[in-house]
């Protein structure tokens, strides 16, 4: 049975023009004799709407009723959705996630699928309808309704992909694709056709925003093929894939930069172990994000100098905390507002060499200082000054001619 | 185990607000040591804002995704009830009417109750926990949610009252109880403290506001104690129990009138059997809805003439009707707008000689004239002239001294 899973995000469900349009897109699905399995988000705006009235119930809302709460709003779109195509002459219906069932495990709020009933799903497939299934939710052994978090109706799709072995998922939301970089920033951005998923976990702070990395390595694991496309054109998208089934395979395939960092250096911490984690443990029990960590090889053999980079919307805590930390000893604290790290990624980077080279060149012949480095083997990040940030995408961009896409 | 059953119309629980309220009236049921079952309607206006969408999607939505769509409002309310309860420190939670299971048959968008399973929920009653359950909806045979129509969550309410066995259903609206007559046409009309079922049964035009005739009627044959009352107030409501327990039996216990009715007469009818049929059956299939209809013992044993009263709005489309309809023979059809019934109830009438007379002298008194009479057991029906309603309402409800409630 071949199957193709569409995931509707909640801005391509928005509204009820949008809806009919999302029908059509399906019936477009339907007619290539695809058997097609639906999983749609809410309308936009309407999860965050009913969160905002359980916030008016309590300050600290029961986290199983917030589940029942907003798992109301995918039912609405599934039924219209369906509504929509039985209007259209189609055999289709609404699939809640207690009536597969999906079942899953772990808290609510932030579940996970663990085991998906297939049967009825498979009969209804067999007899030509198209089920619109419920994105962002399941039911745990208990039989209460729960909520997979961040990115949900996301990873409901990878998953019903996995379990019926589908062999694409598309991810329909407001984006046209992933792009070589983010088009706010550099108007050159291109449209990536191809990318493996290793590159795209590389480029989270691309990535993020139009599919959570959770999803995108159980893609990974499960070798399902994901095209994340817009539902509003017409144009083809970016297909996530394993790196064998690129064709193309460019050096770098993208550039990603964060905003707004800040650079902490602790210069004298003593060169033993378990110095790192008695730095880190507490920022990370504040929910202090620590992105880029750098130590150099100490020099006397006793002492190190440790930099690290966080949101600079945290660096005050951050400061805080290590200071009144007894447990770390450190000659002195530096730090710095107004960084920012860009990364080059590419998979092609790791067979051919030089890459580090002139990313660096490029970078010098700009005058733009570097002032930490960072690598992974498929992925170079530096850290420069934020101000620098716009003239250091635009060169590196150009350099690795990411501006022609084949 | 002496439950008490807690229903909450989608007026009472409108606003977050509102819902707080509910919260309130619920925990001081629960601080009698009653065991509390709840049933809420959807938030007031949420249901019609999804038929709409429905409406938008199709002109001919489906039967069975607009149950999908509409019994997600009935979640959202029934979410944030317990939410709220469990903020206050009570255990509770919502049940939806597939997690009970509530199971229904026939049609979607009507289906009716058939067997609720009590197990789960009398579990988690001795376990102390205030269930919250979803009214206006269940479950059929195939697992798919289905909606119980027109004041469905009532229906709900005595039907888990009946299962349940419990002692009392209170049914929370926004209007105070159930009046002598329509306060908004008569200013003297007063709360009744006390009303039989079937008293209740005959003030249709007044009780249709406050609950629906059929699930008055389940609770009679259950013999469920109803009380109605506002959940903006303390004020206590009205009881609908059975006559037998009703202590001071007032002879009238309401008045009700109707509007915008016309009448319609057929003379020299054939008096023969199947001449109604033929006359009211393609009115039936038109969706018209027949109301006093009155027909005299013929004189002359072969004609007789036939009254009945329709909506005004109906009046073009009846005439159309029956002068096109070969099956039926008279002279002549006479035609009246602007007529109003006016209805004295109460089962007192029953032990009680004279009232009929009582009321046509107080008519005649006024001058008013009676152009039709029809009487049952426990109610008198005449139908006036609509200019005369007031004037007849406010002296009627002197002669029965219904201003007067103790």
């Amino acid at each position: 049975m071949k199957i193709v899973v569409l995931k509707f995000g909640g801005t391509s469900v928005g509204t009820i023009k949008k809806i009919k349009r999302v029908a059509d897109i399906i019936v477009k699905h339907k007619k290539k004799n695809d058997k097609v399995i639906v999983i749609s988000s809410a309308m936009s705006g309407v999860t965050n709407e009913l969160i905002k009235k359980s916030f008016e119930i309590s300050d600290s809302f029961s986290d199983v009723e917030h589940d029942v709460l907003v798992s109301s709003g995918e039912q609405v779109a599934c039924s219209l959705i369906a509504g929509r195509l039985i209007h259209k002459g189609y055999k289709s219906r609404s699939w809640l996630s207690w009536q597969v069932p999906i079942i899953t495990k772990g808290d609510h709020k932030n579940s996970r699928i663990k085991q998906i009933n297939k049967k009825k799903i498979i009969k209804y497939l067999k007899e030509g309808g198209i089920p619109i299934i419920t994105g962002f939710q399941g039911v745990n052994n208990e039989n209460r309704i729960t909520s997979l978090g961040r990115g949900g109706s996301d990873a409901s799709a990878i998953m019903i992909a996995k379990f019926f072995k589908a062999r694409k998922c598309i991810i329909y939301t407001d984006v046209e694709g992933v792009y070589t970089t983010d088009p706010n920033k550099l108007k050159k951005a291109k449209k990536i056709k191809e990318i493996s998923y290793e590159e795209m976990l590389e480029m989270a702070s691309l990535g993020a925003k139009v599919m959570q990395p959770v999803s995108i390595q159980d893609a990974r694991l499960n070798r399902i093929d994901i095209e994340v496309k817009s539902s509003f054109t017409k144009k083809p998208g970016t297909l996530i894939t394993k790196r064998s089934n690129i064709i193309n395979n460019k050096i770098v395939t993208g550039i990603s930069s964060t905003q707004n960092d800040s650079k902490i250096t602790l210069i004298g911490v003593k060169d033993k172990p378990g110095v790192a984690a008695a730095i880190f443990k507490p920022l990370s029990k504040n929910s202090i994000n620590v992105d880029m960590v750098v130590q150099n090889i100490s020099a006397n053999g006793k002492e190190t100098d440790l930099t690290f980079t966080i949101k600079t919307e945290d660096l005050k805590k951050t400061k805080k905390i290590i200071n009144e930390n007894n447990n770390i000893k450190f000659r002195k604290l530096l730090f710095k507002k107004d960084v920012s790290k860009i990364s080059v990624i590419g998979v092609g980077m790791i067979a051919t060499p030089g890459v580090t080279f002139r990313m660096f060149q490029t970078l010098a012949n700009k005058k733009i200082n570097i002032q930490v480095i960072s690598t992974s083997e498929i992925k170079i990040s530096v850290l420069i000054d934020k101000k620098n940030i716009k003239k250091a995408l635009i060169a590196l961009h150009k350099e690795f001619k990411l501006h022609i896409q084949k």
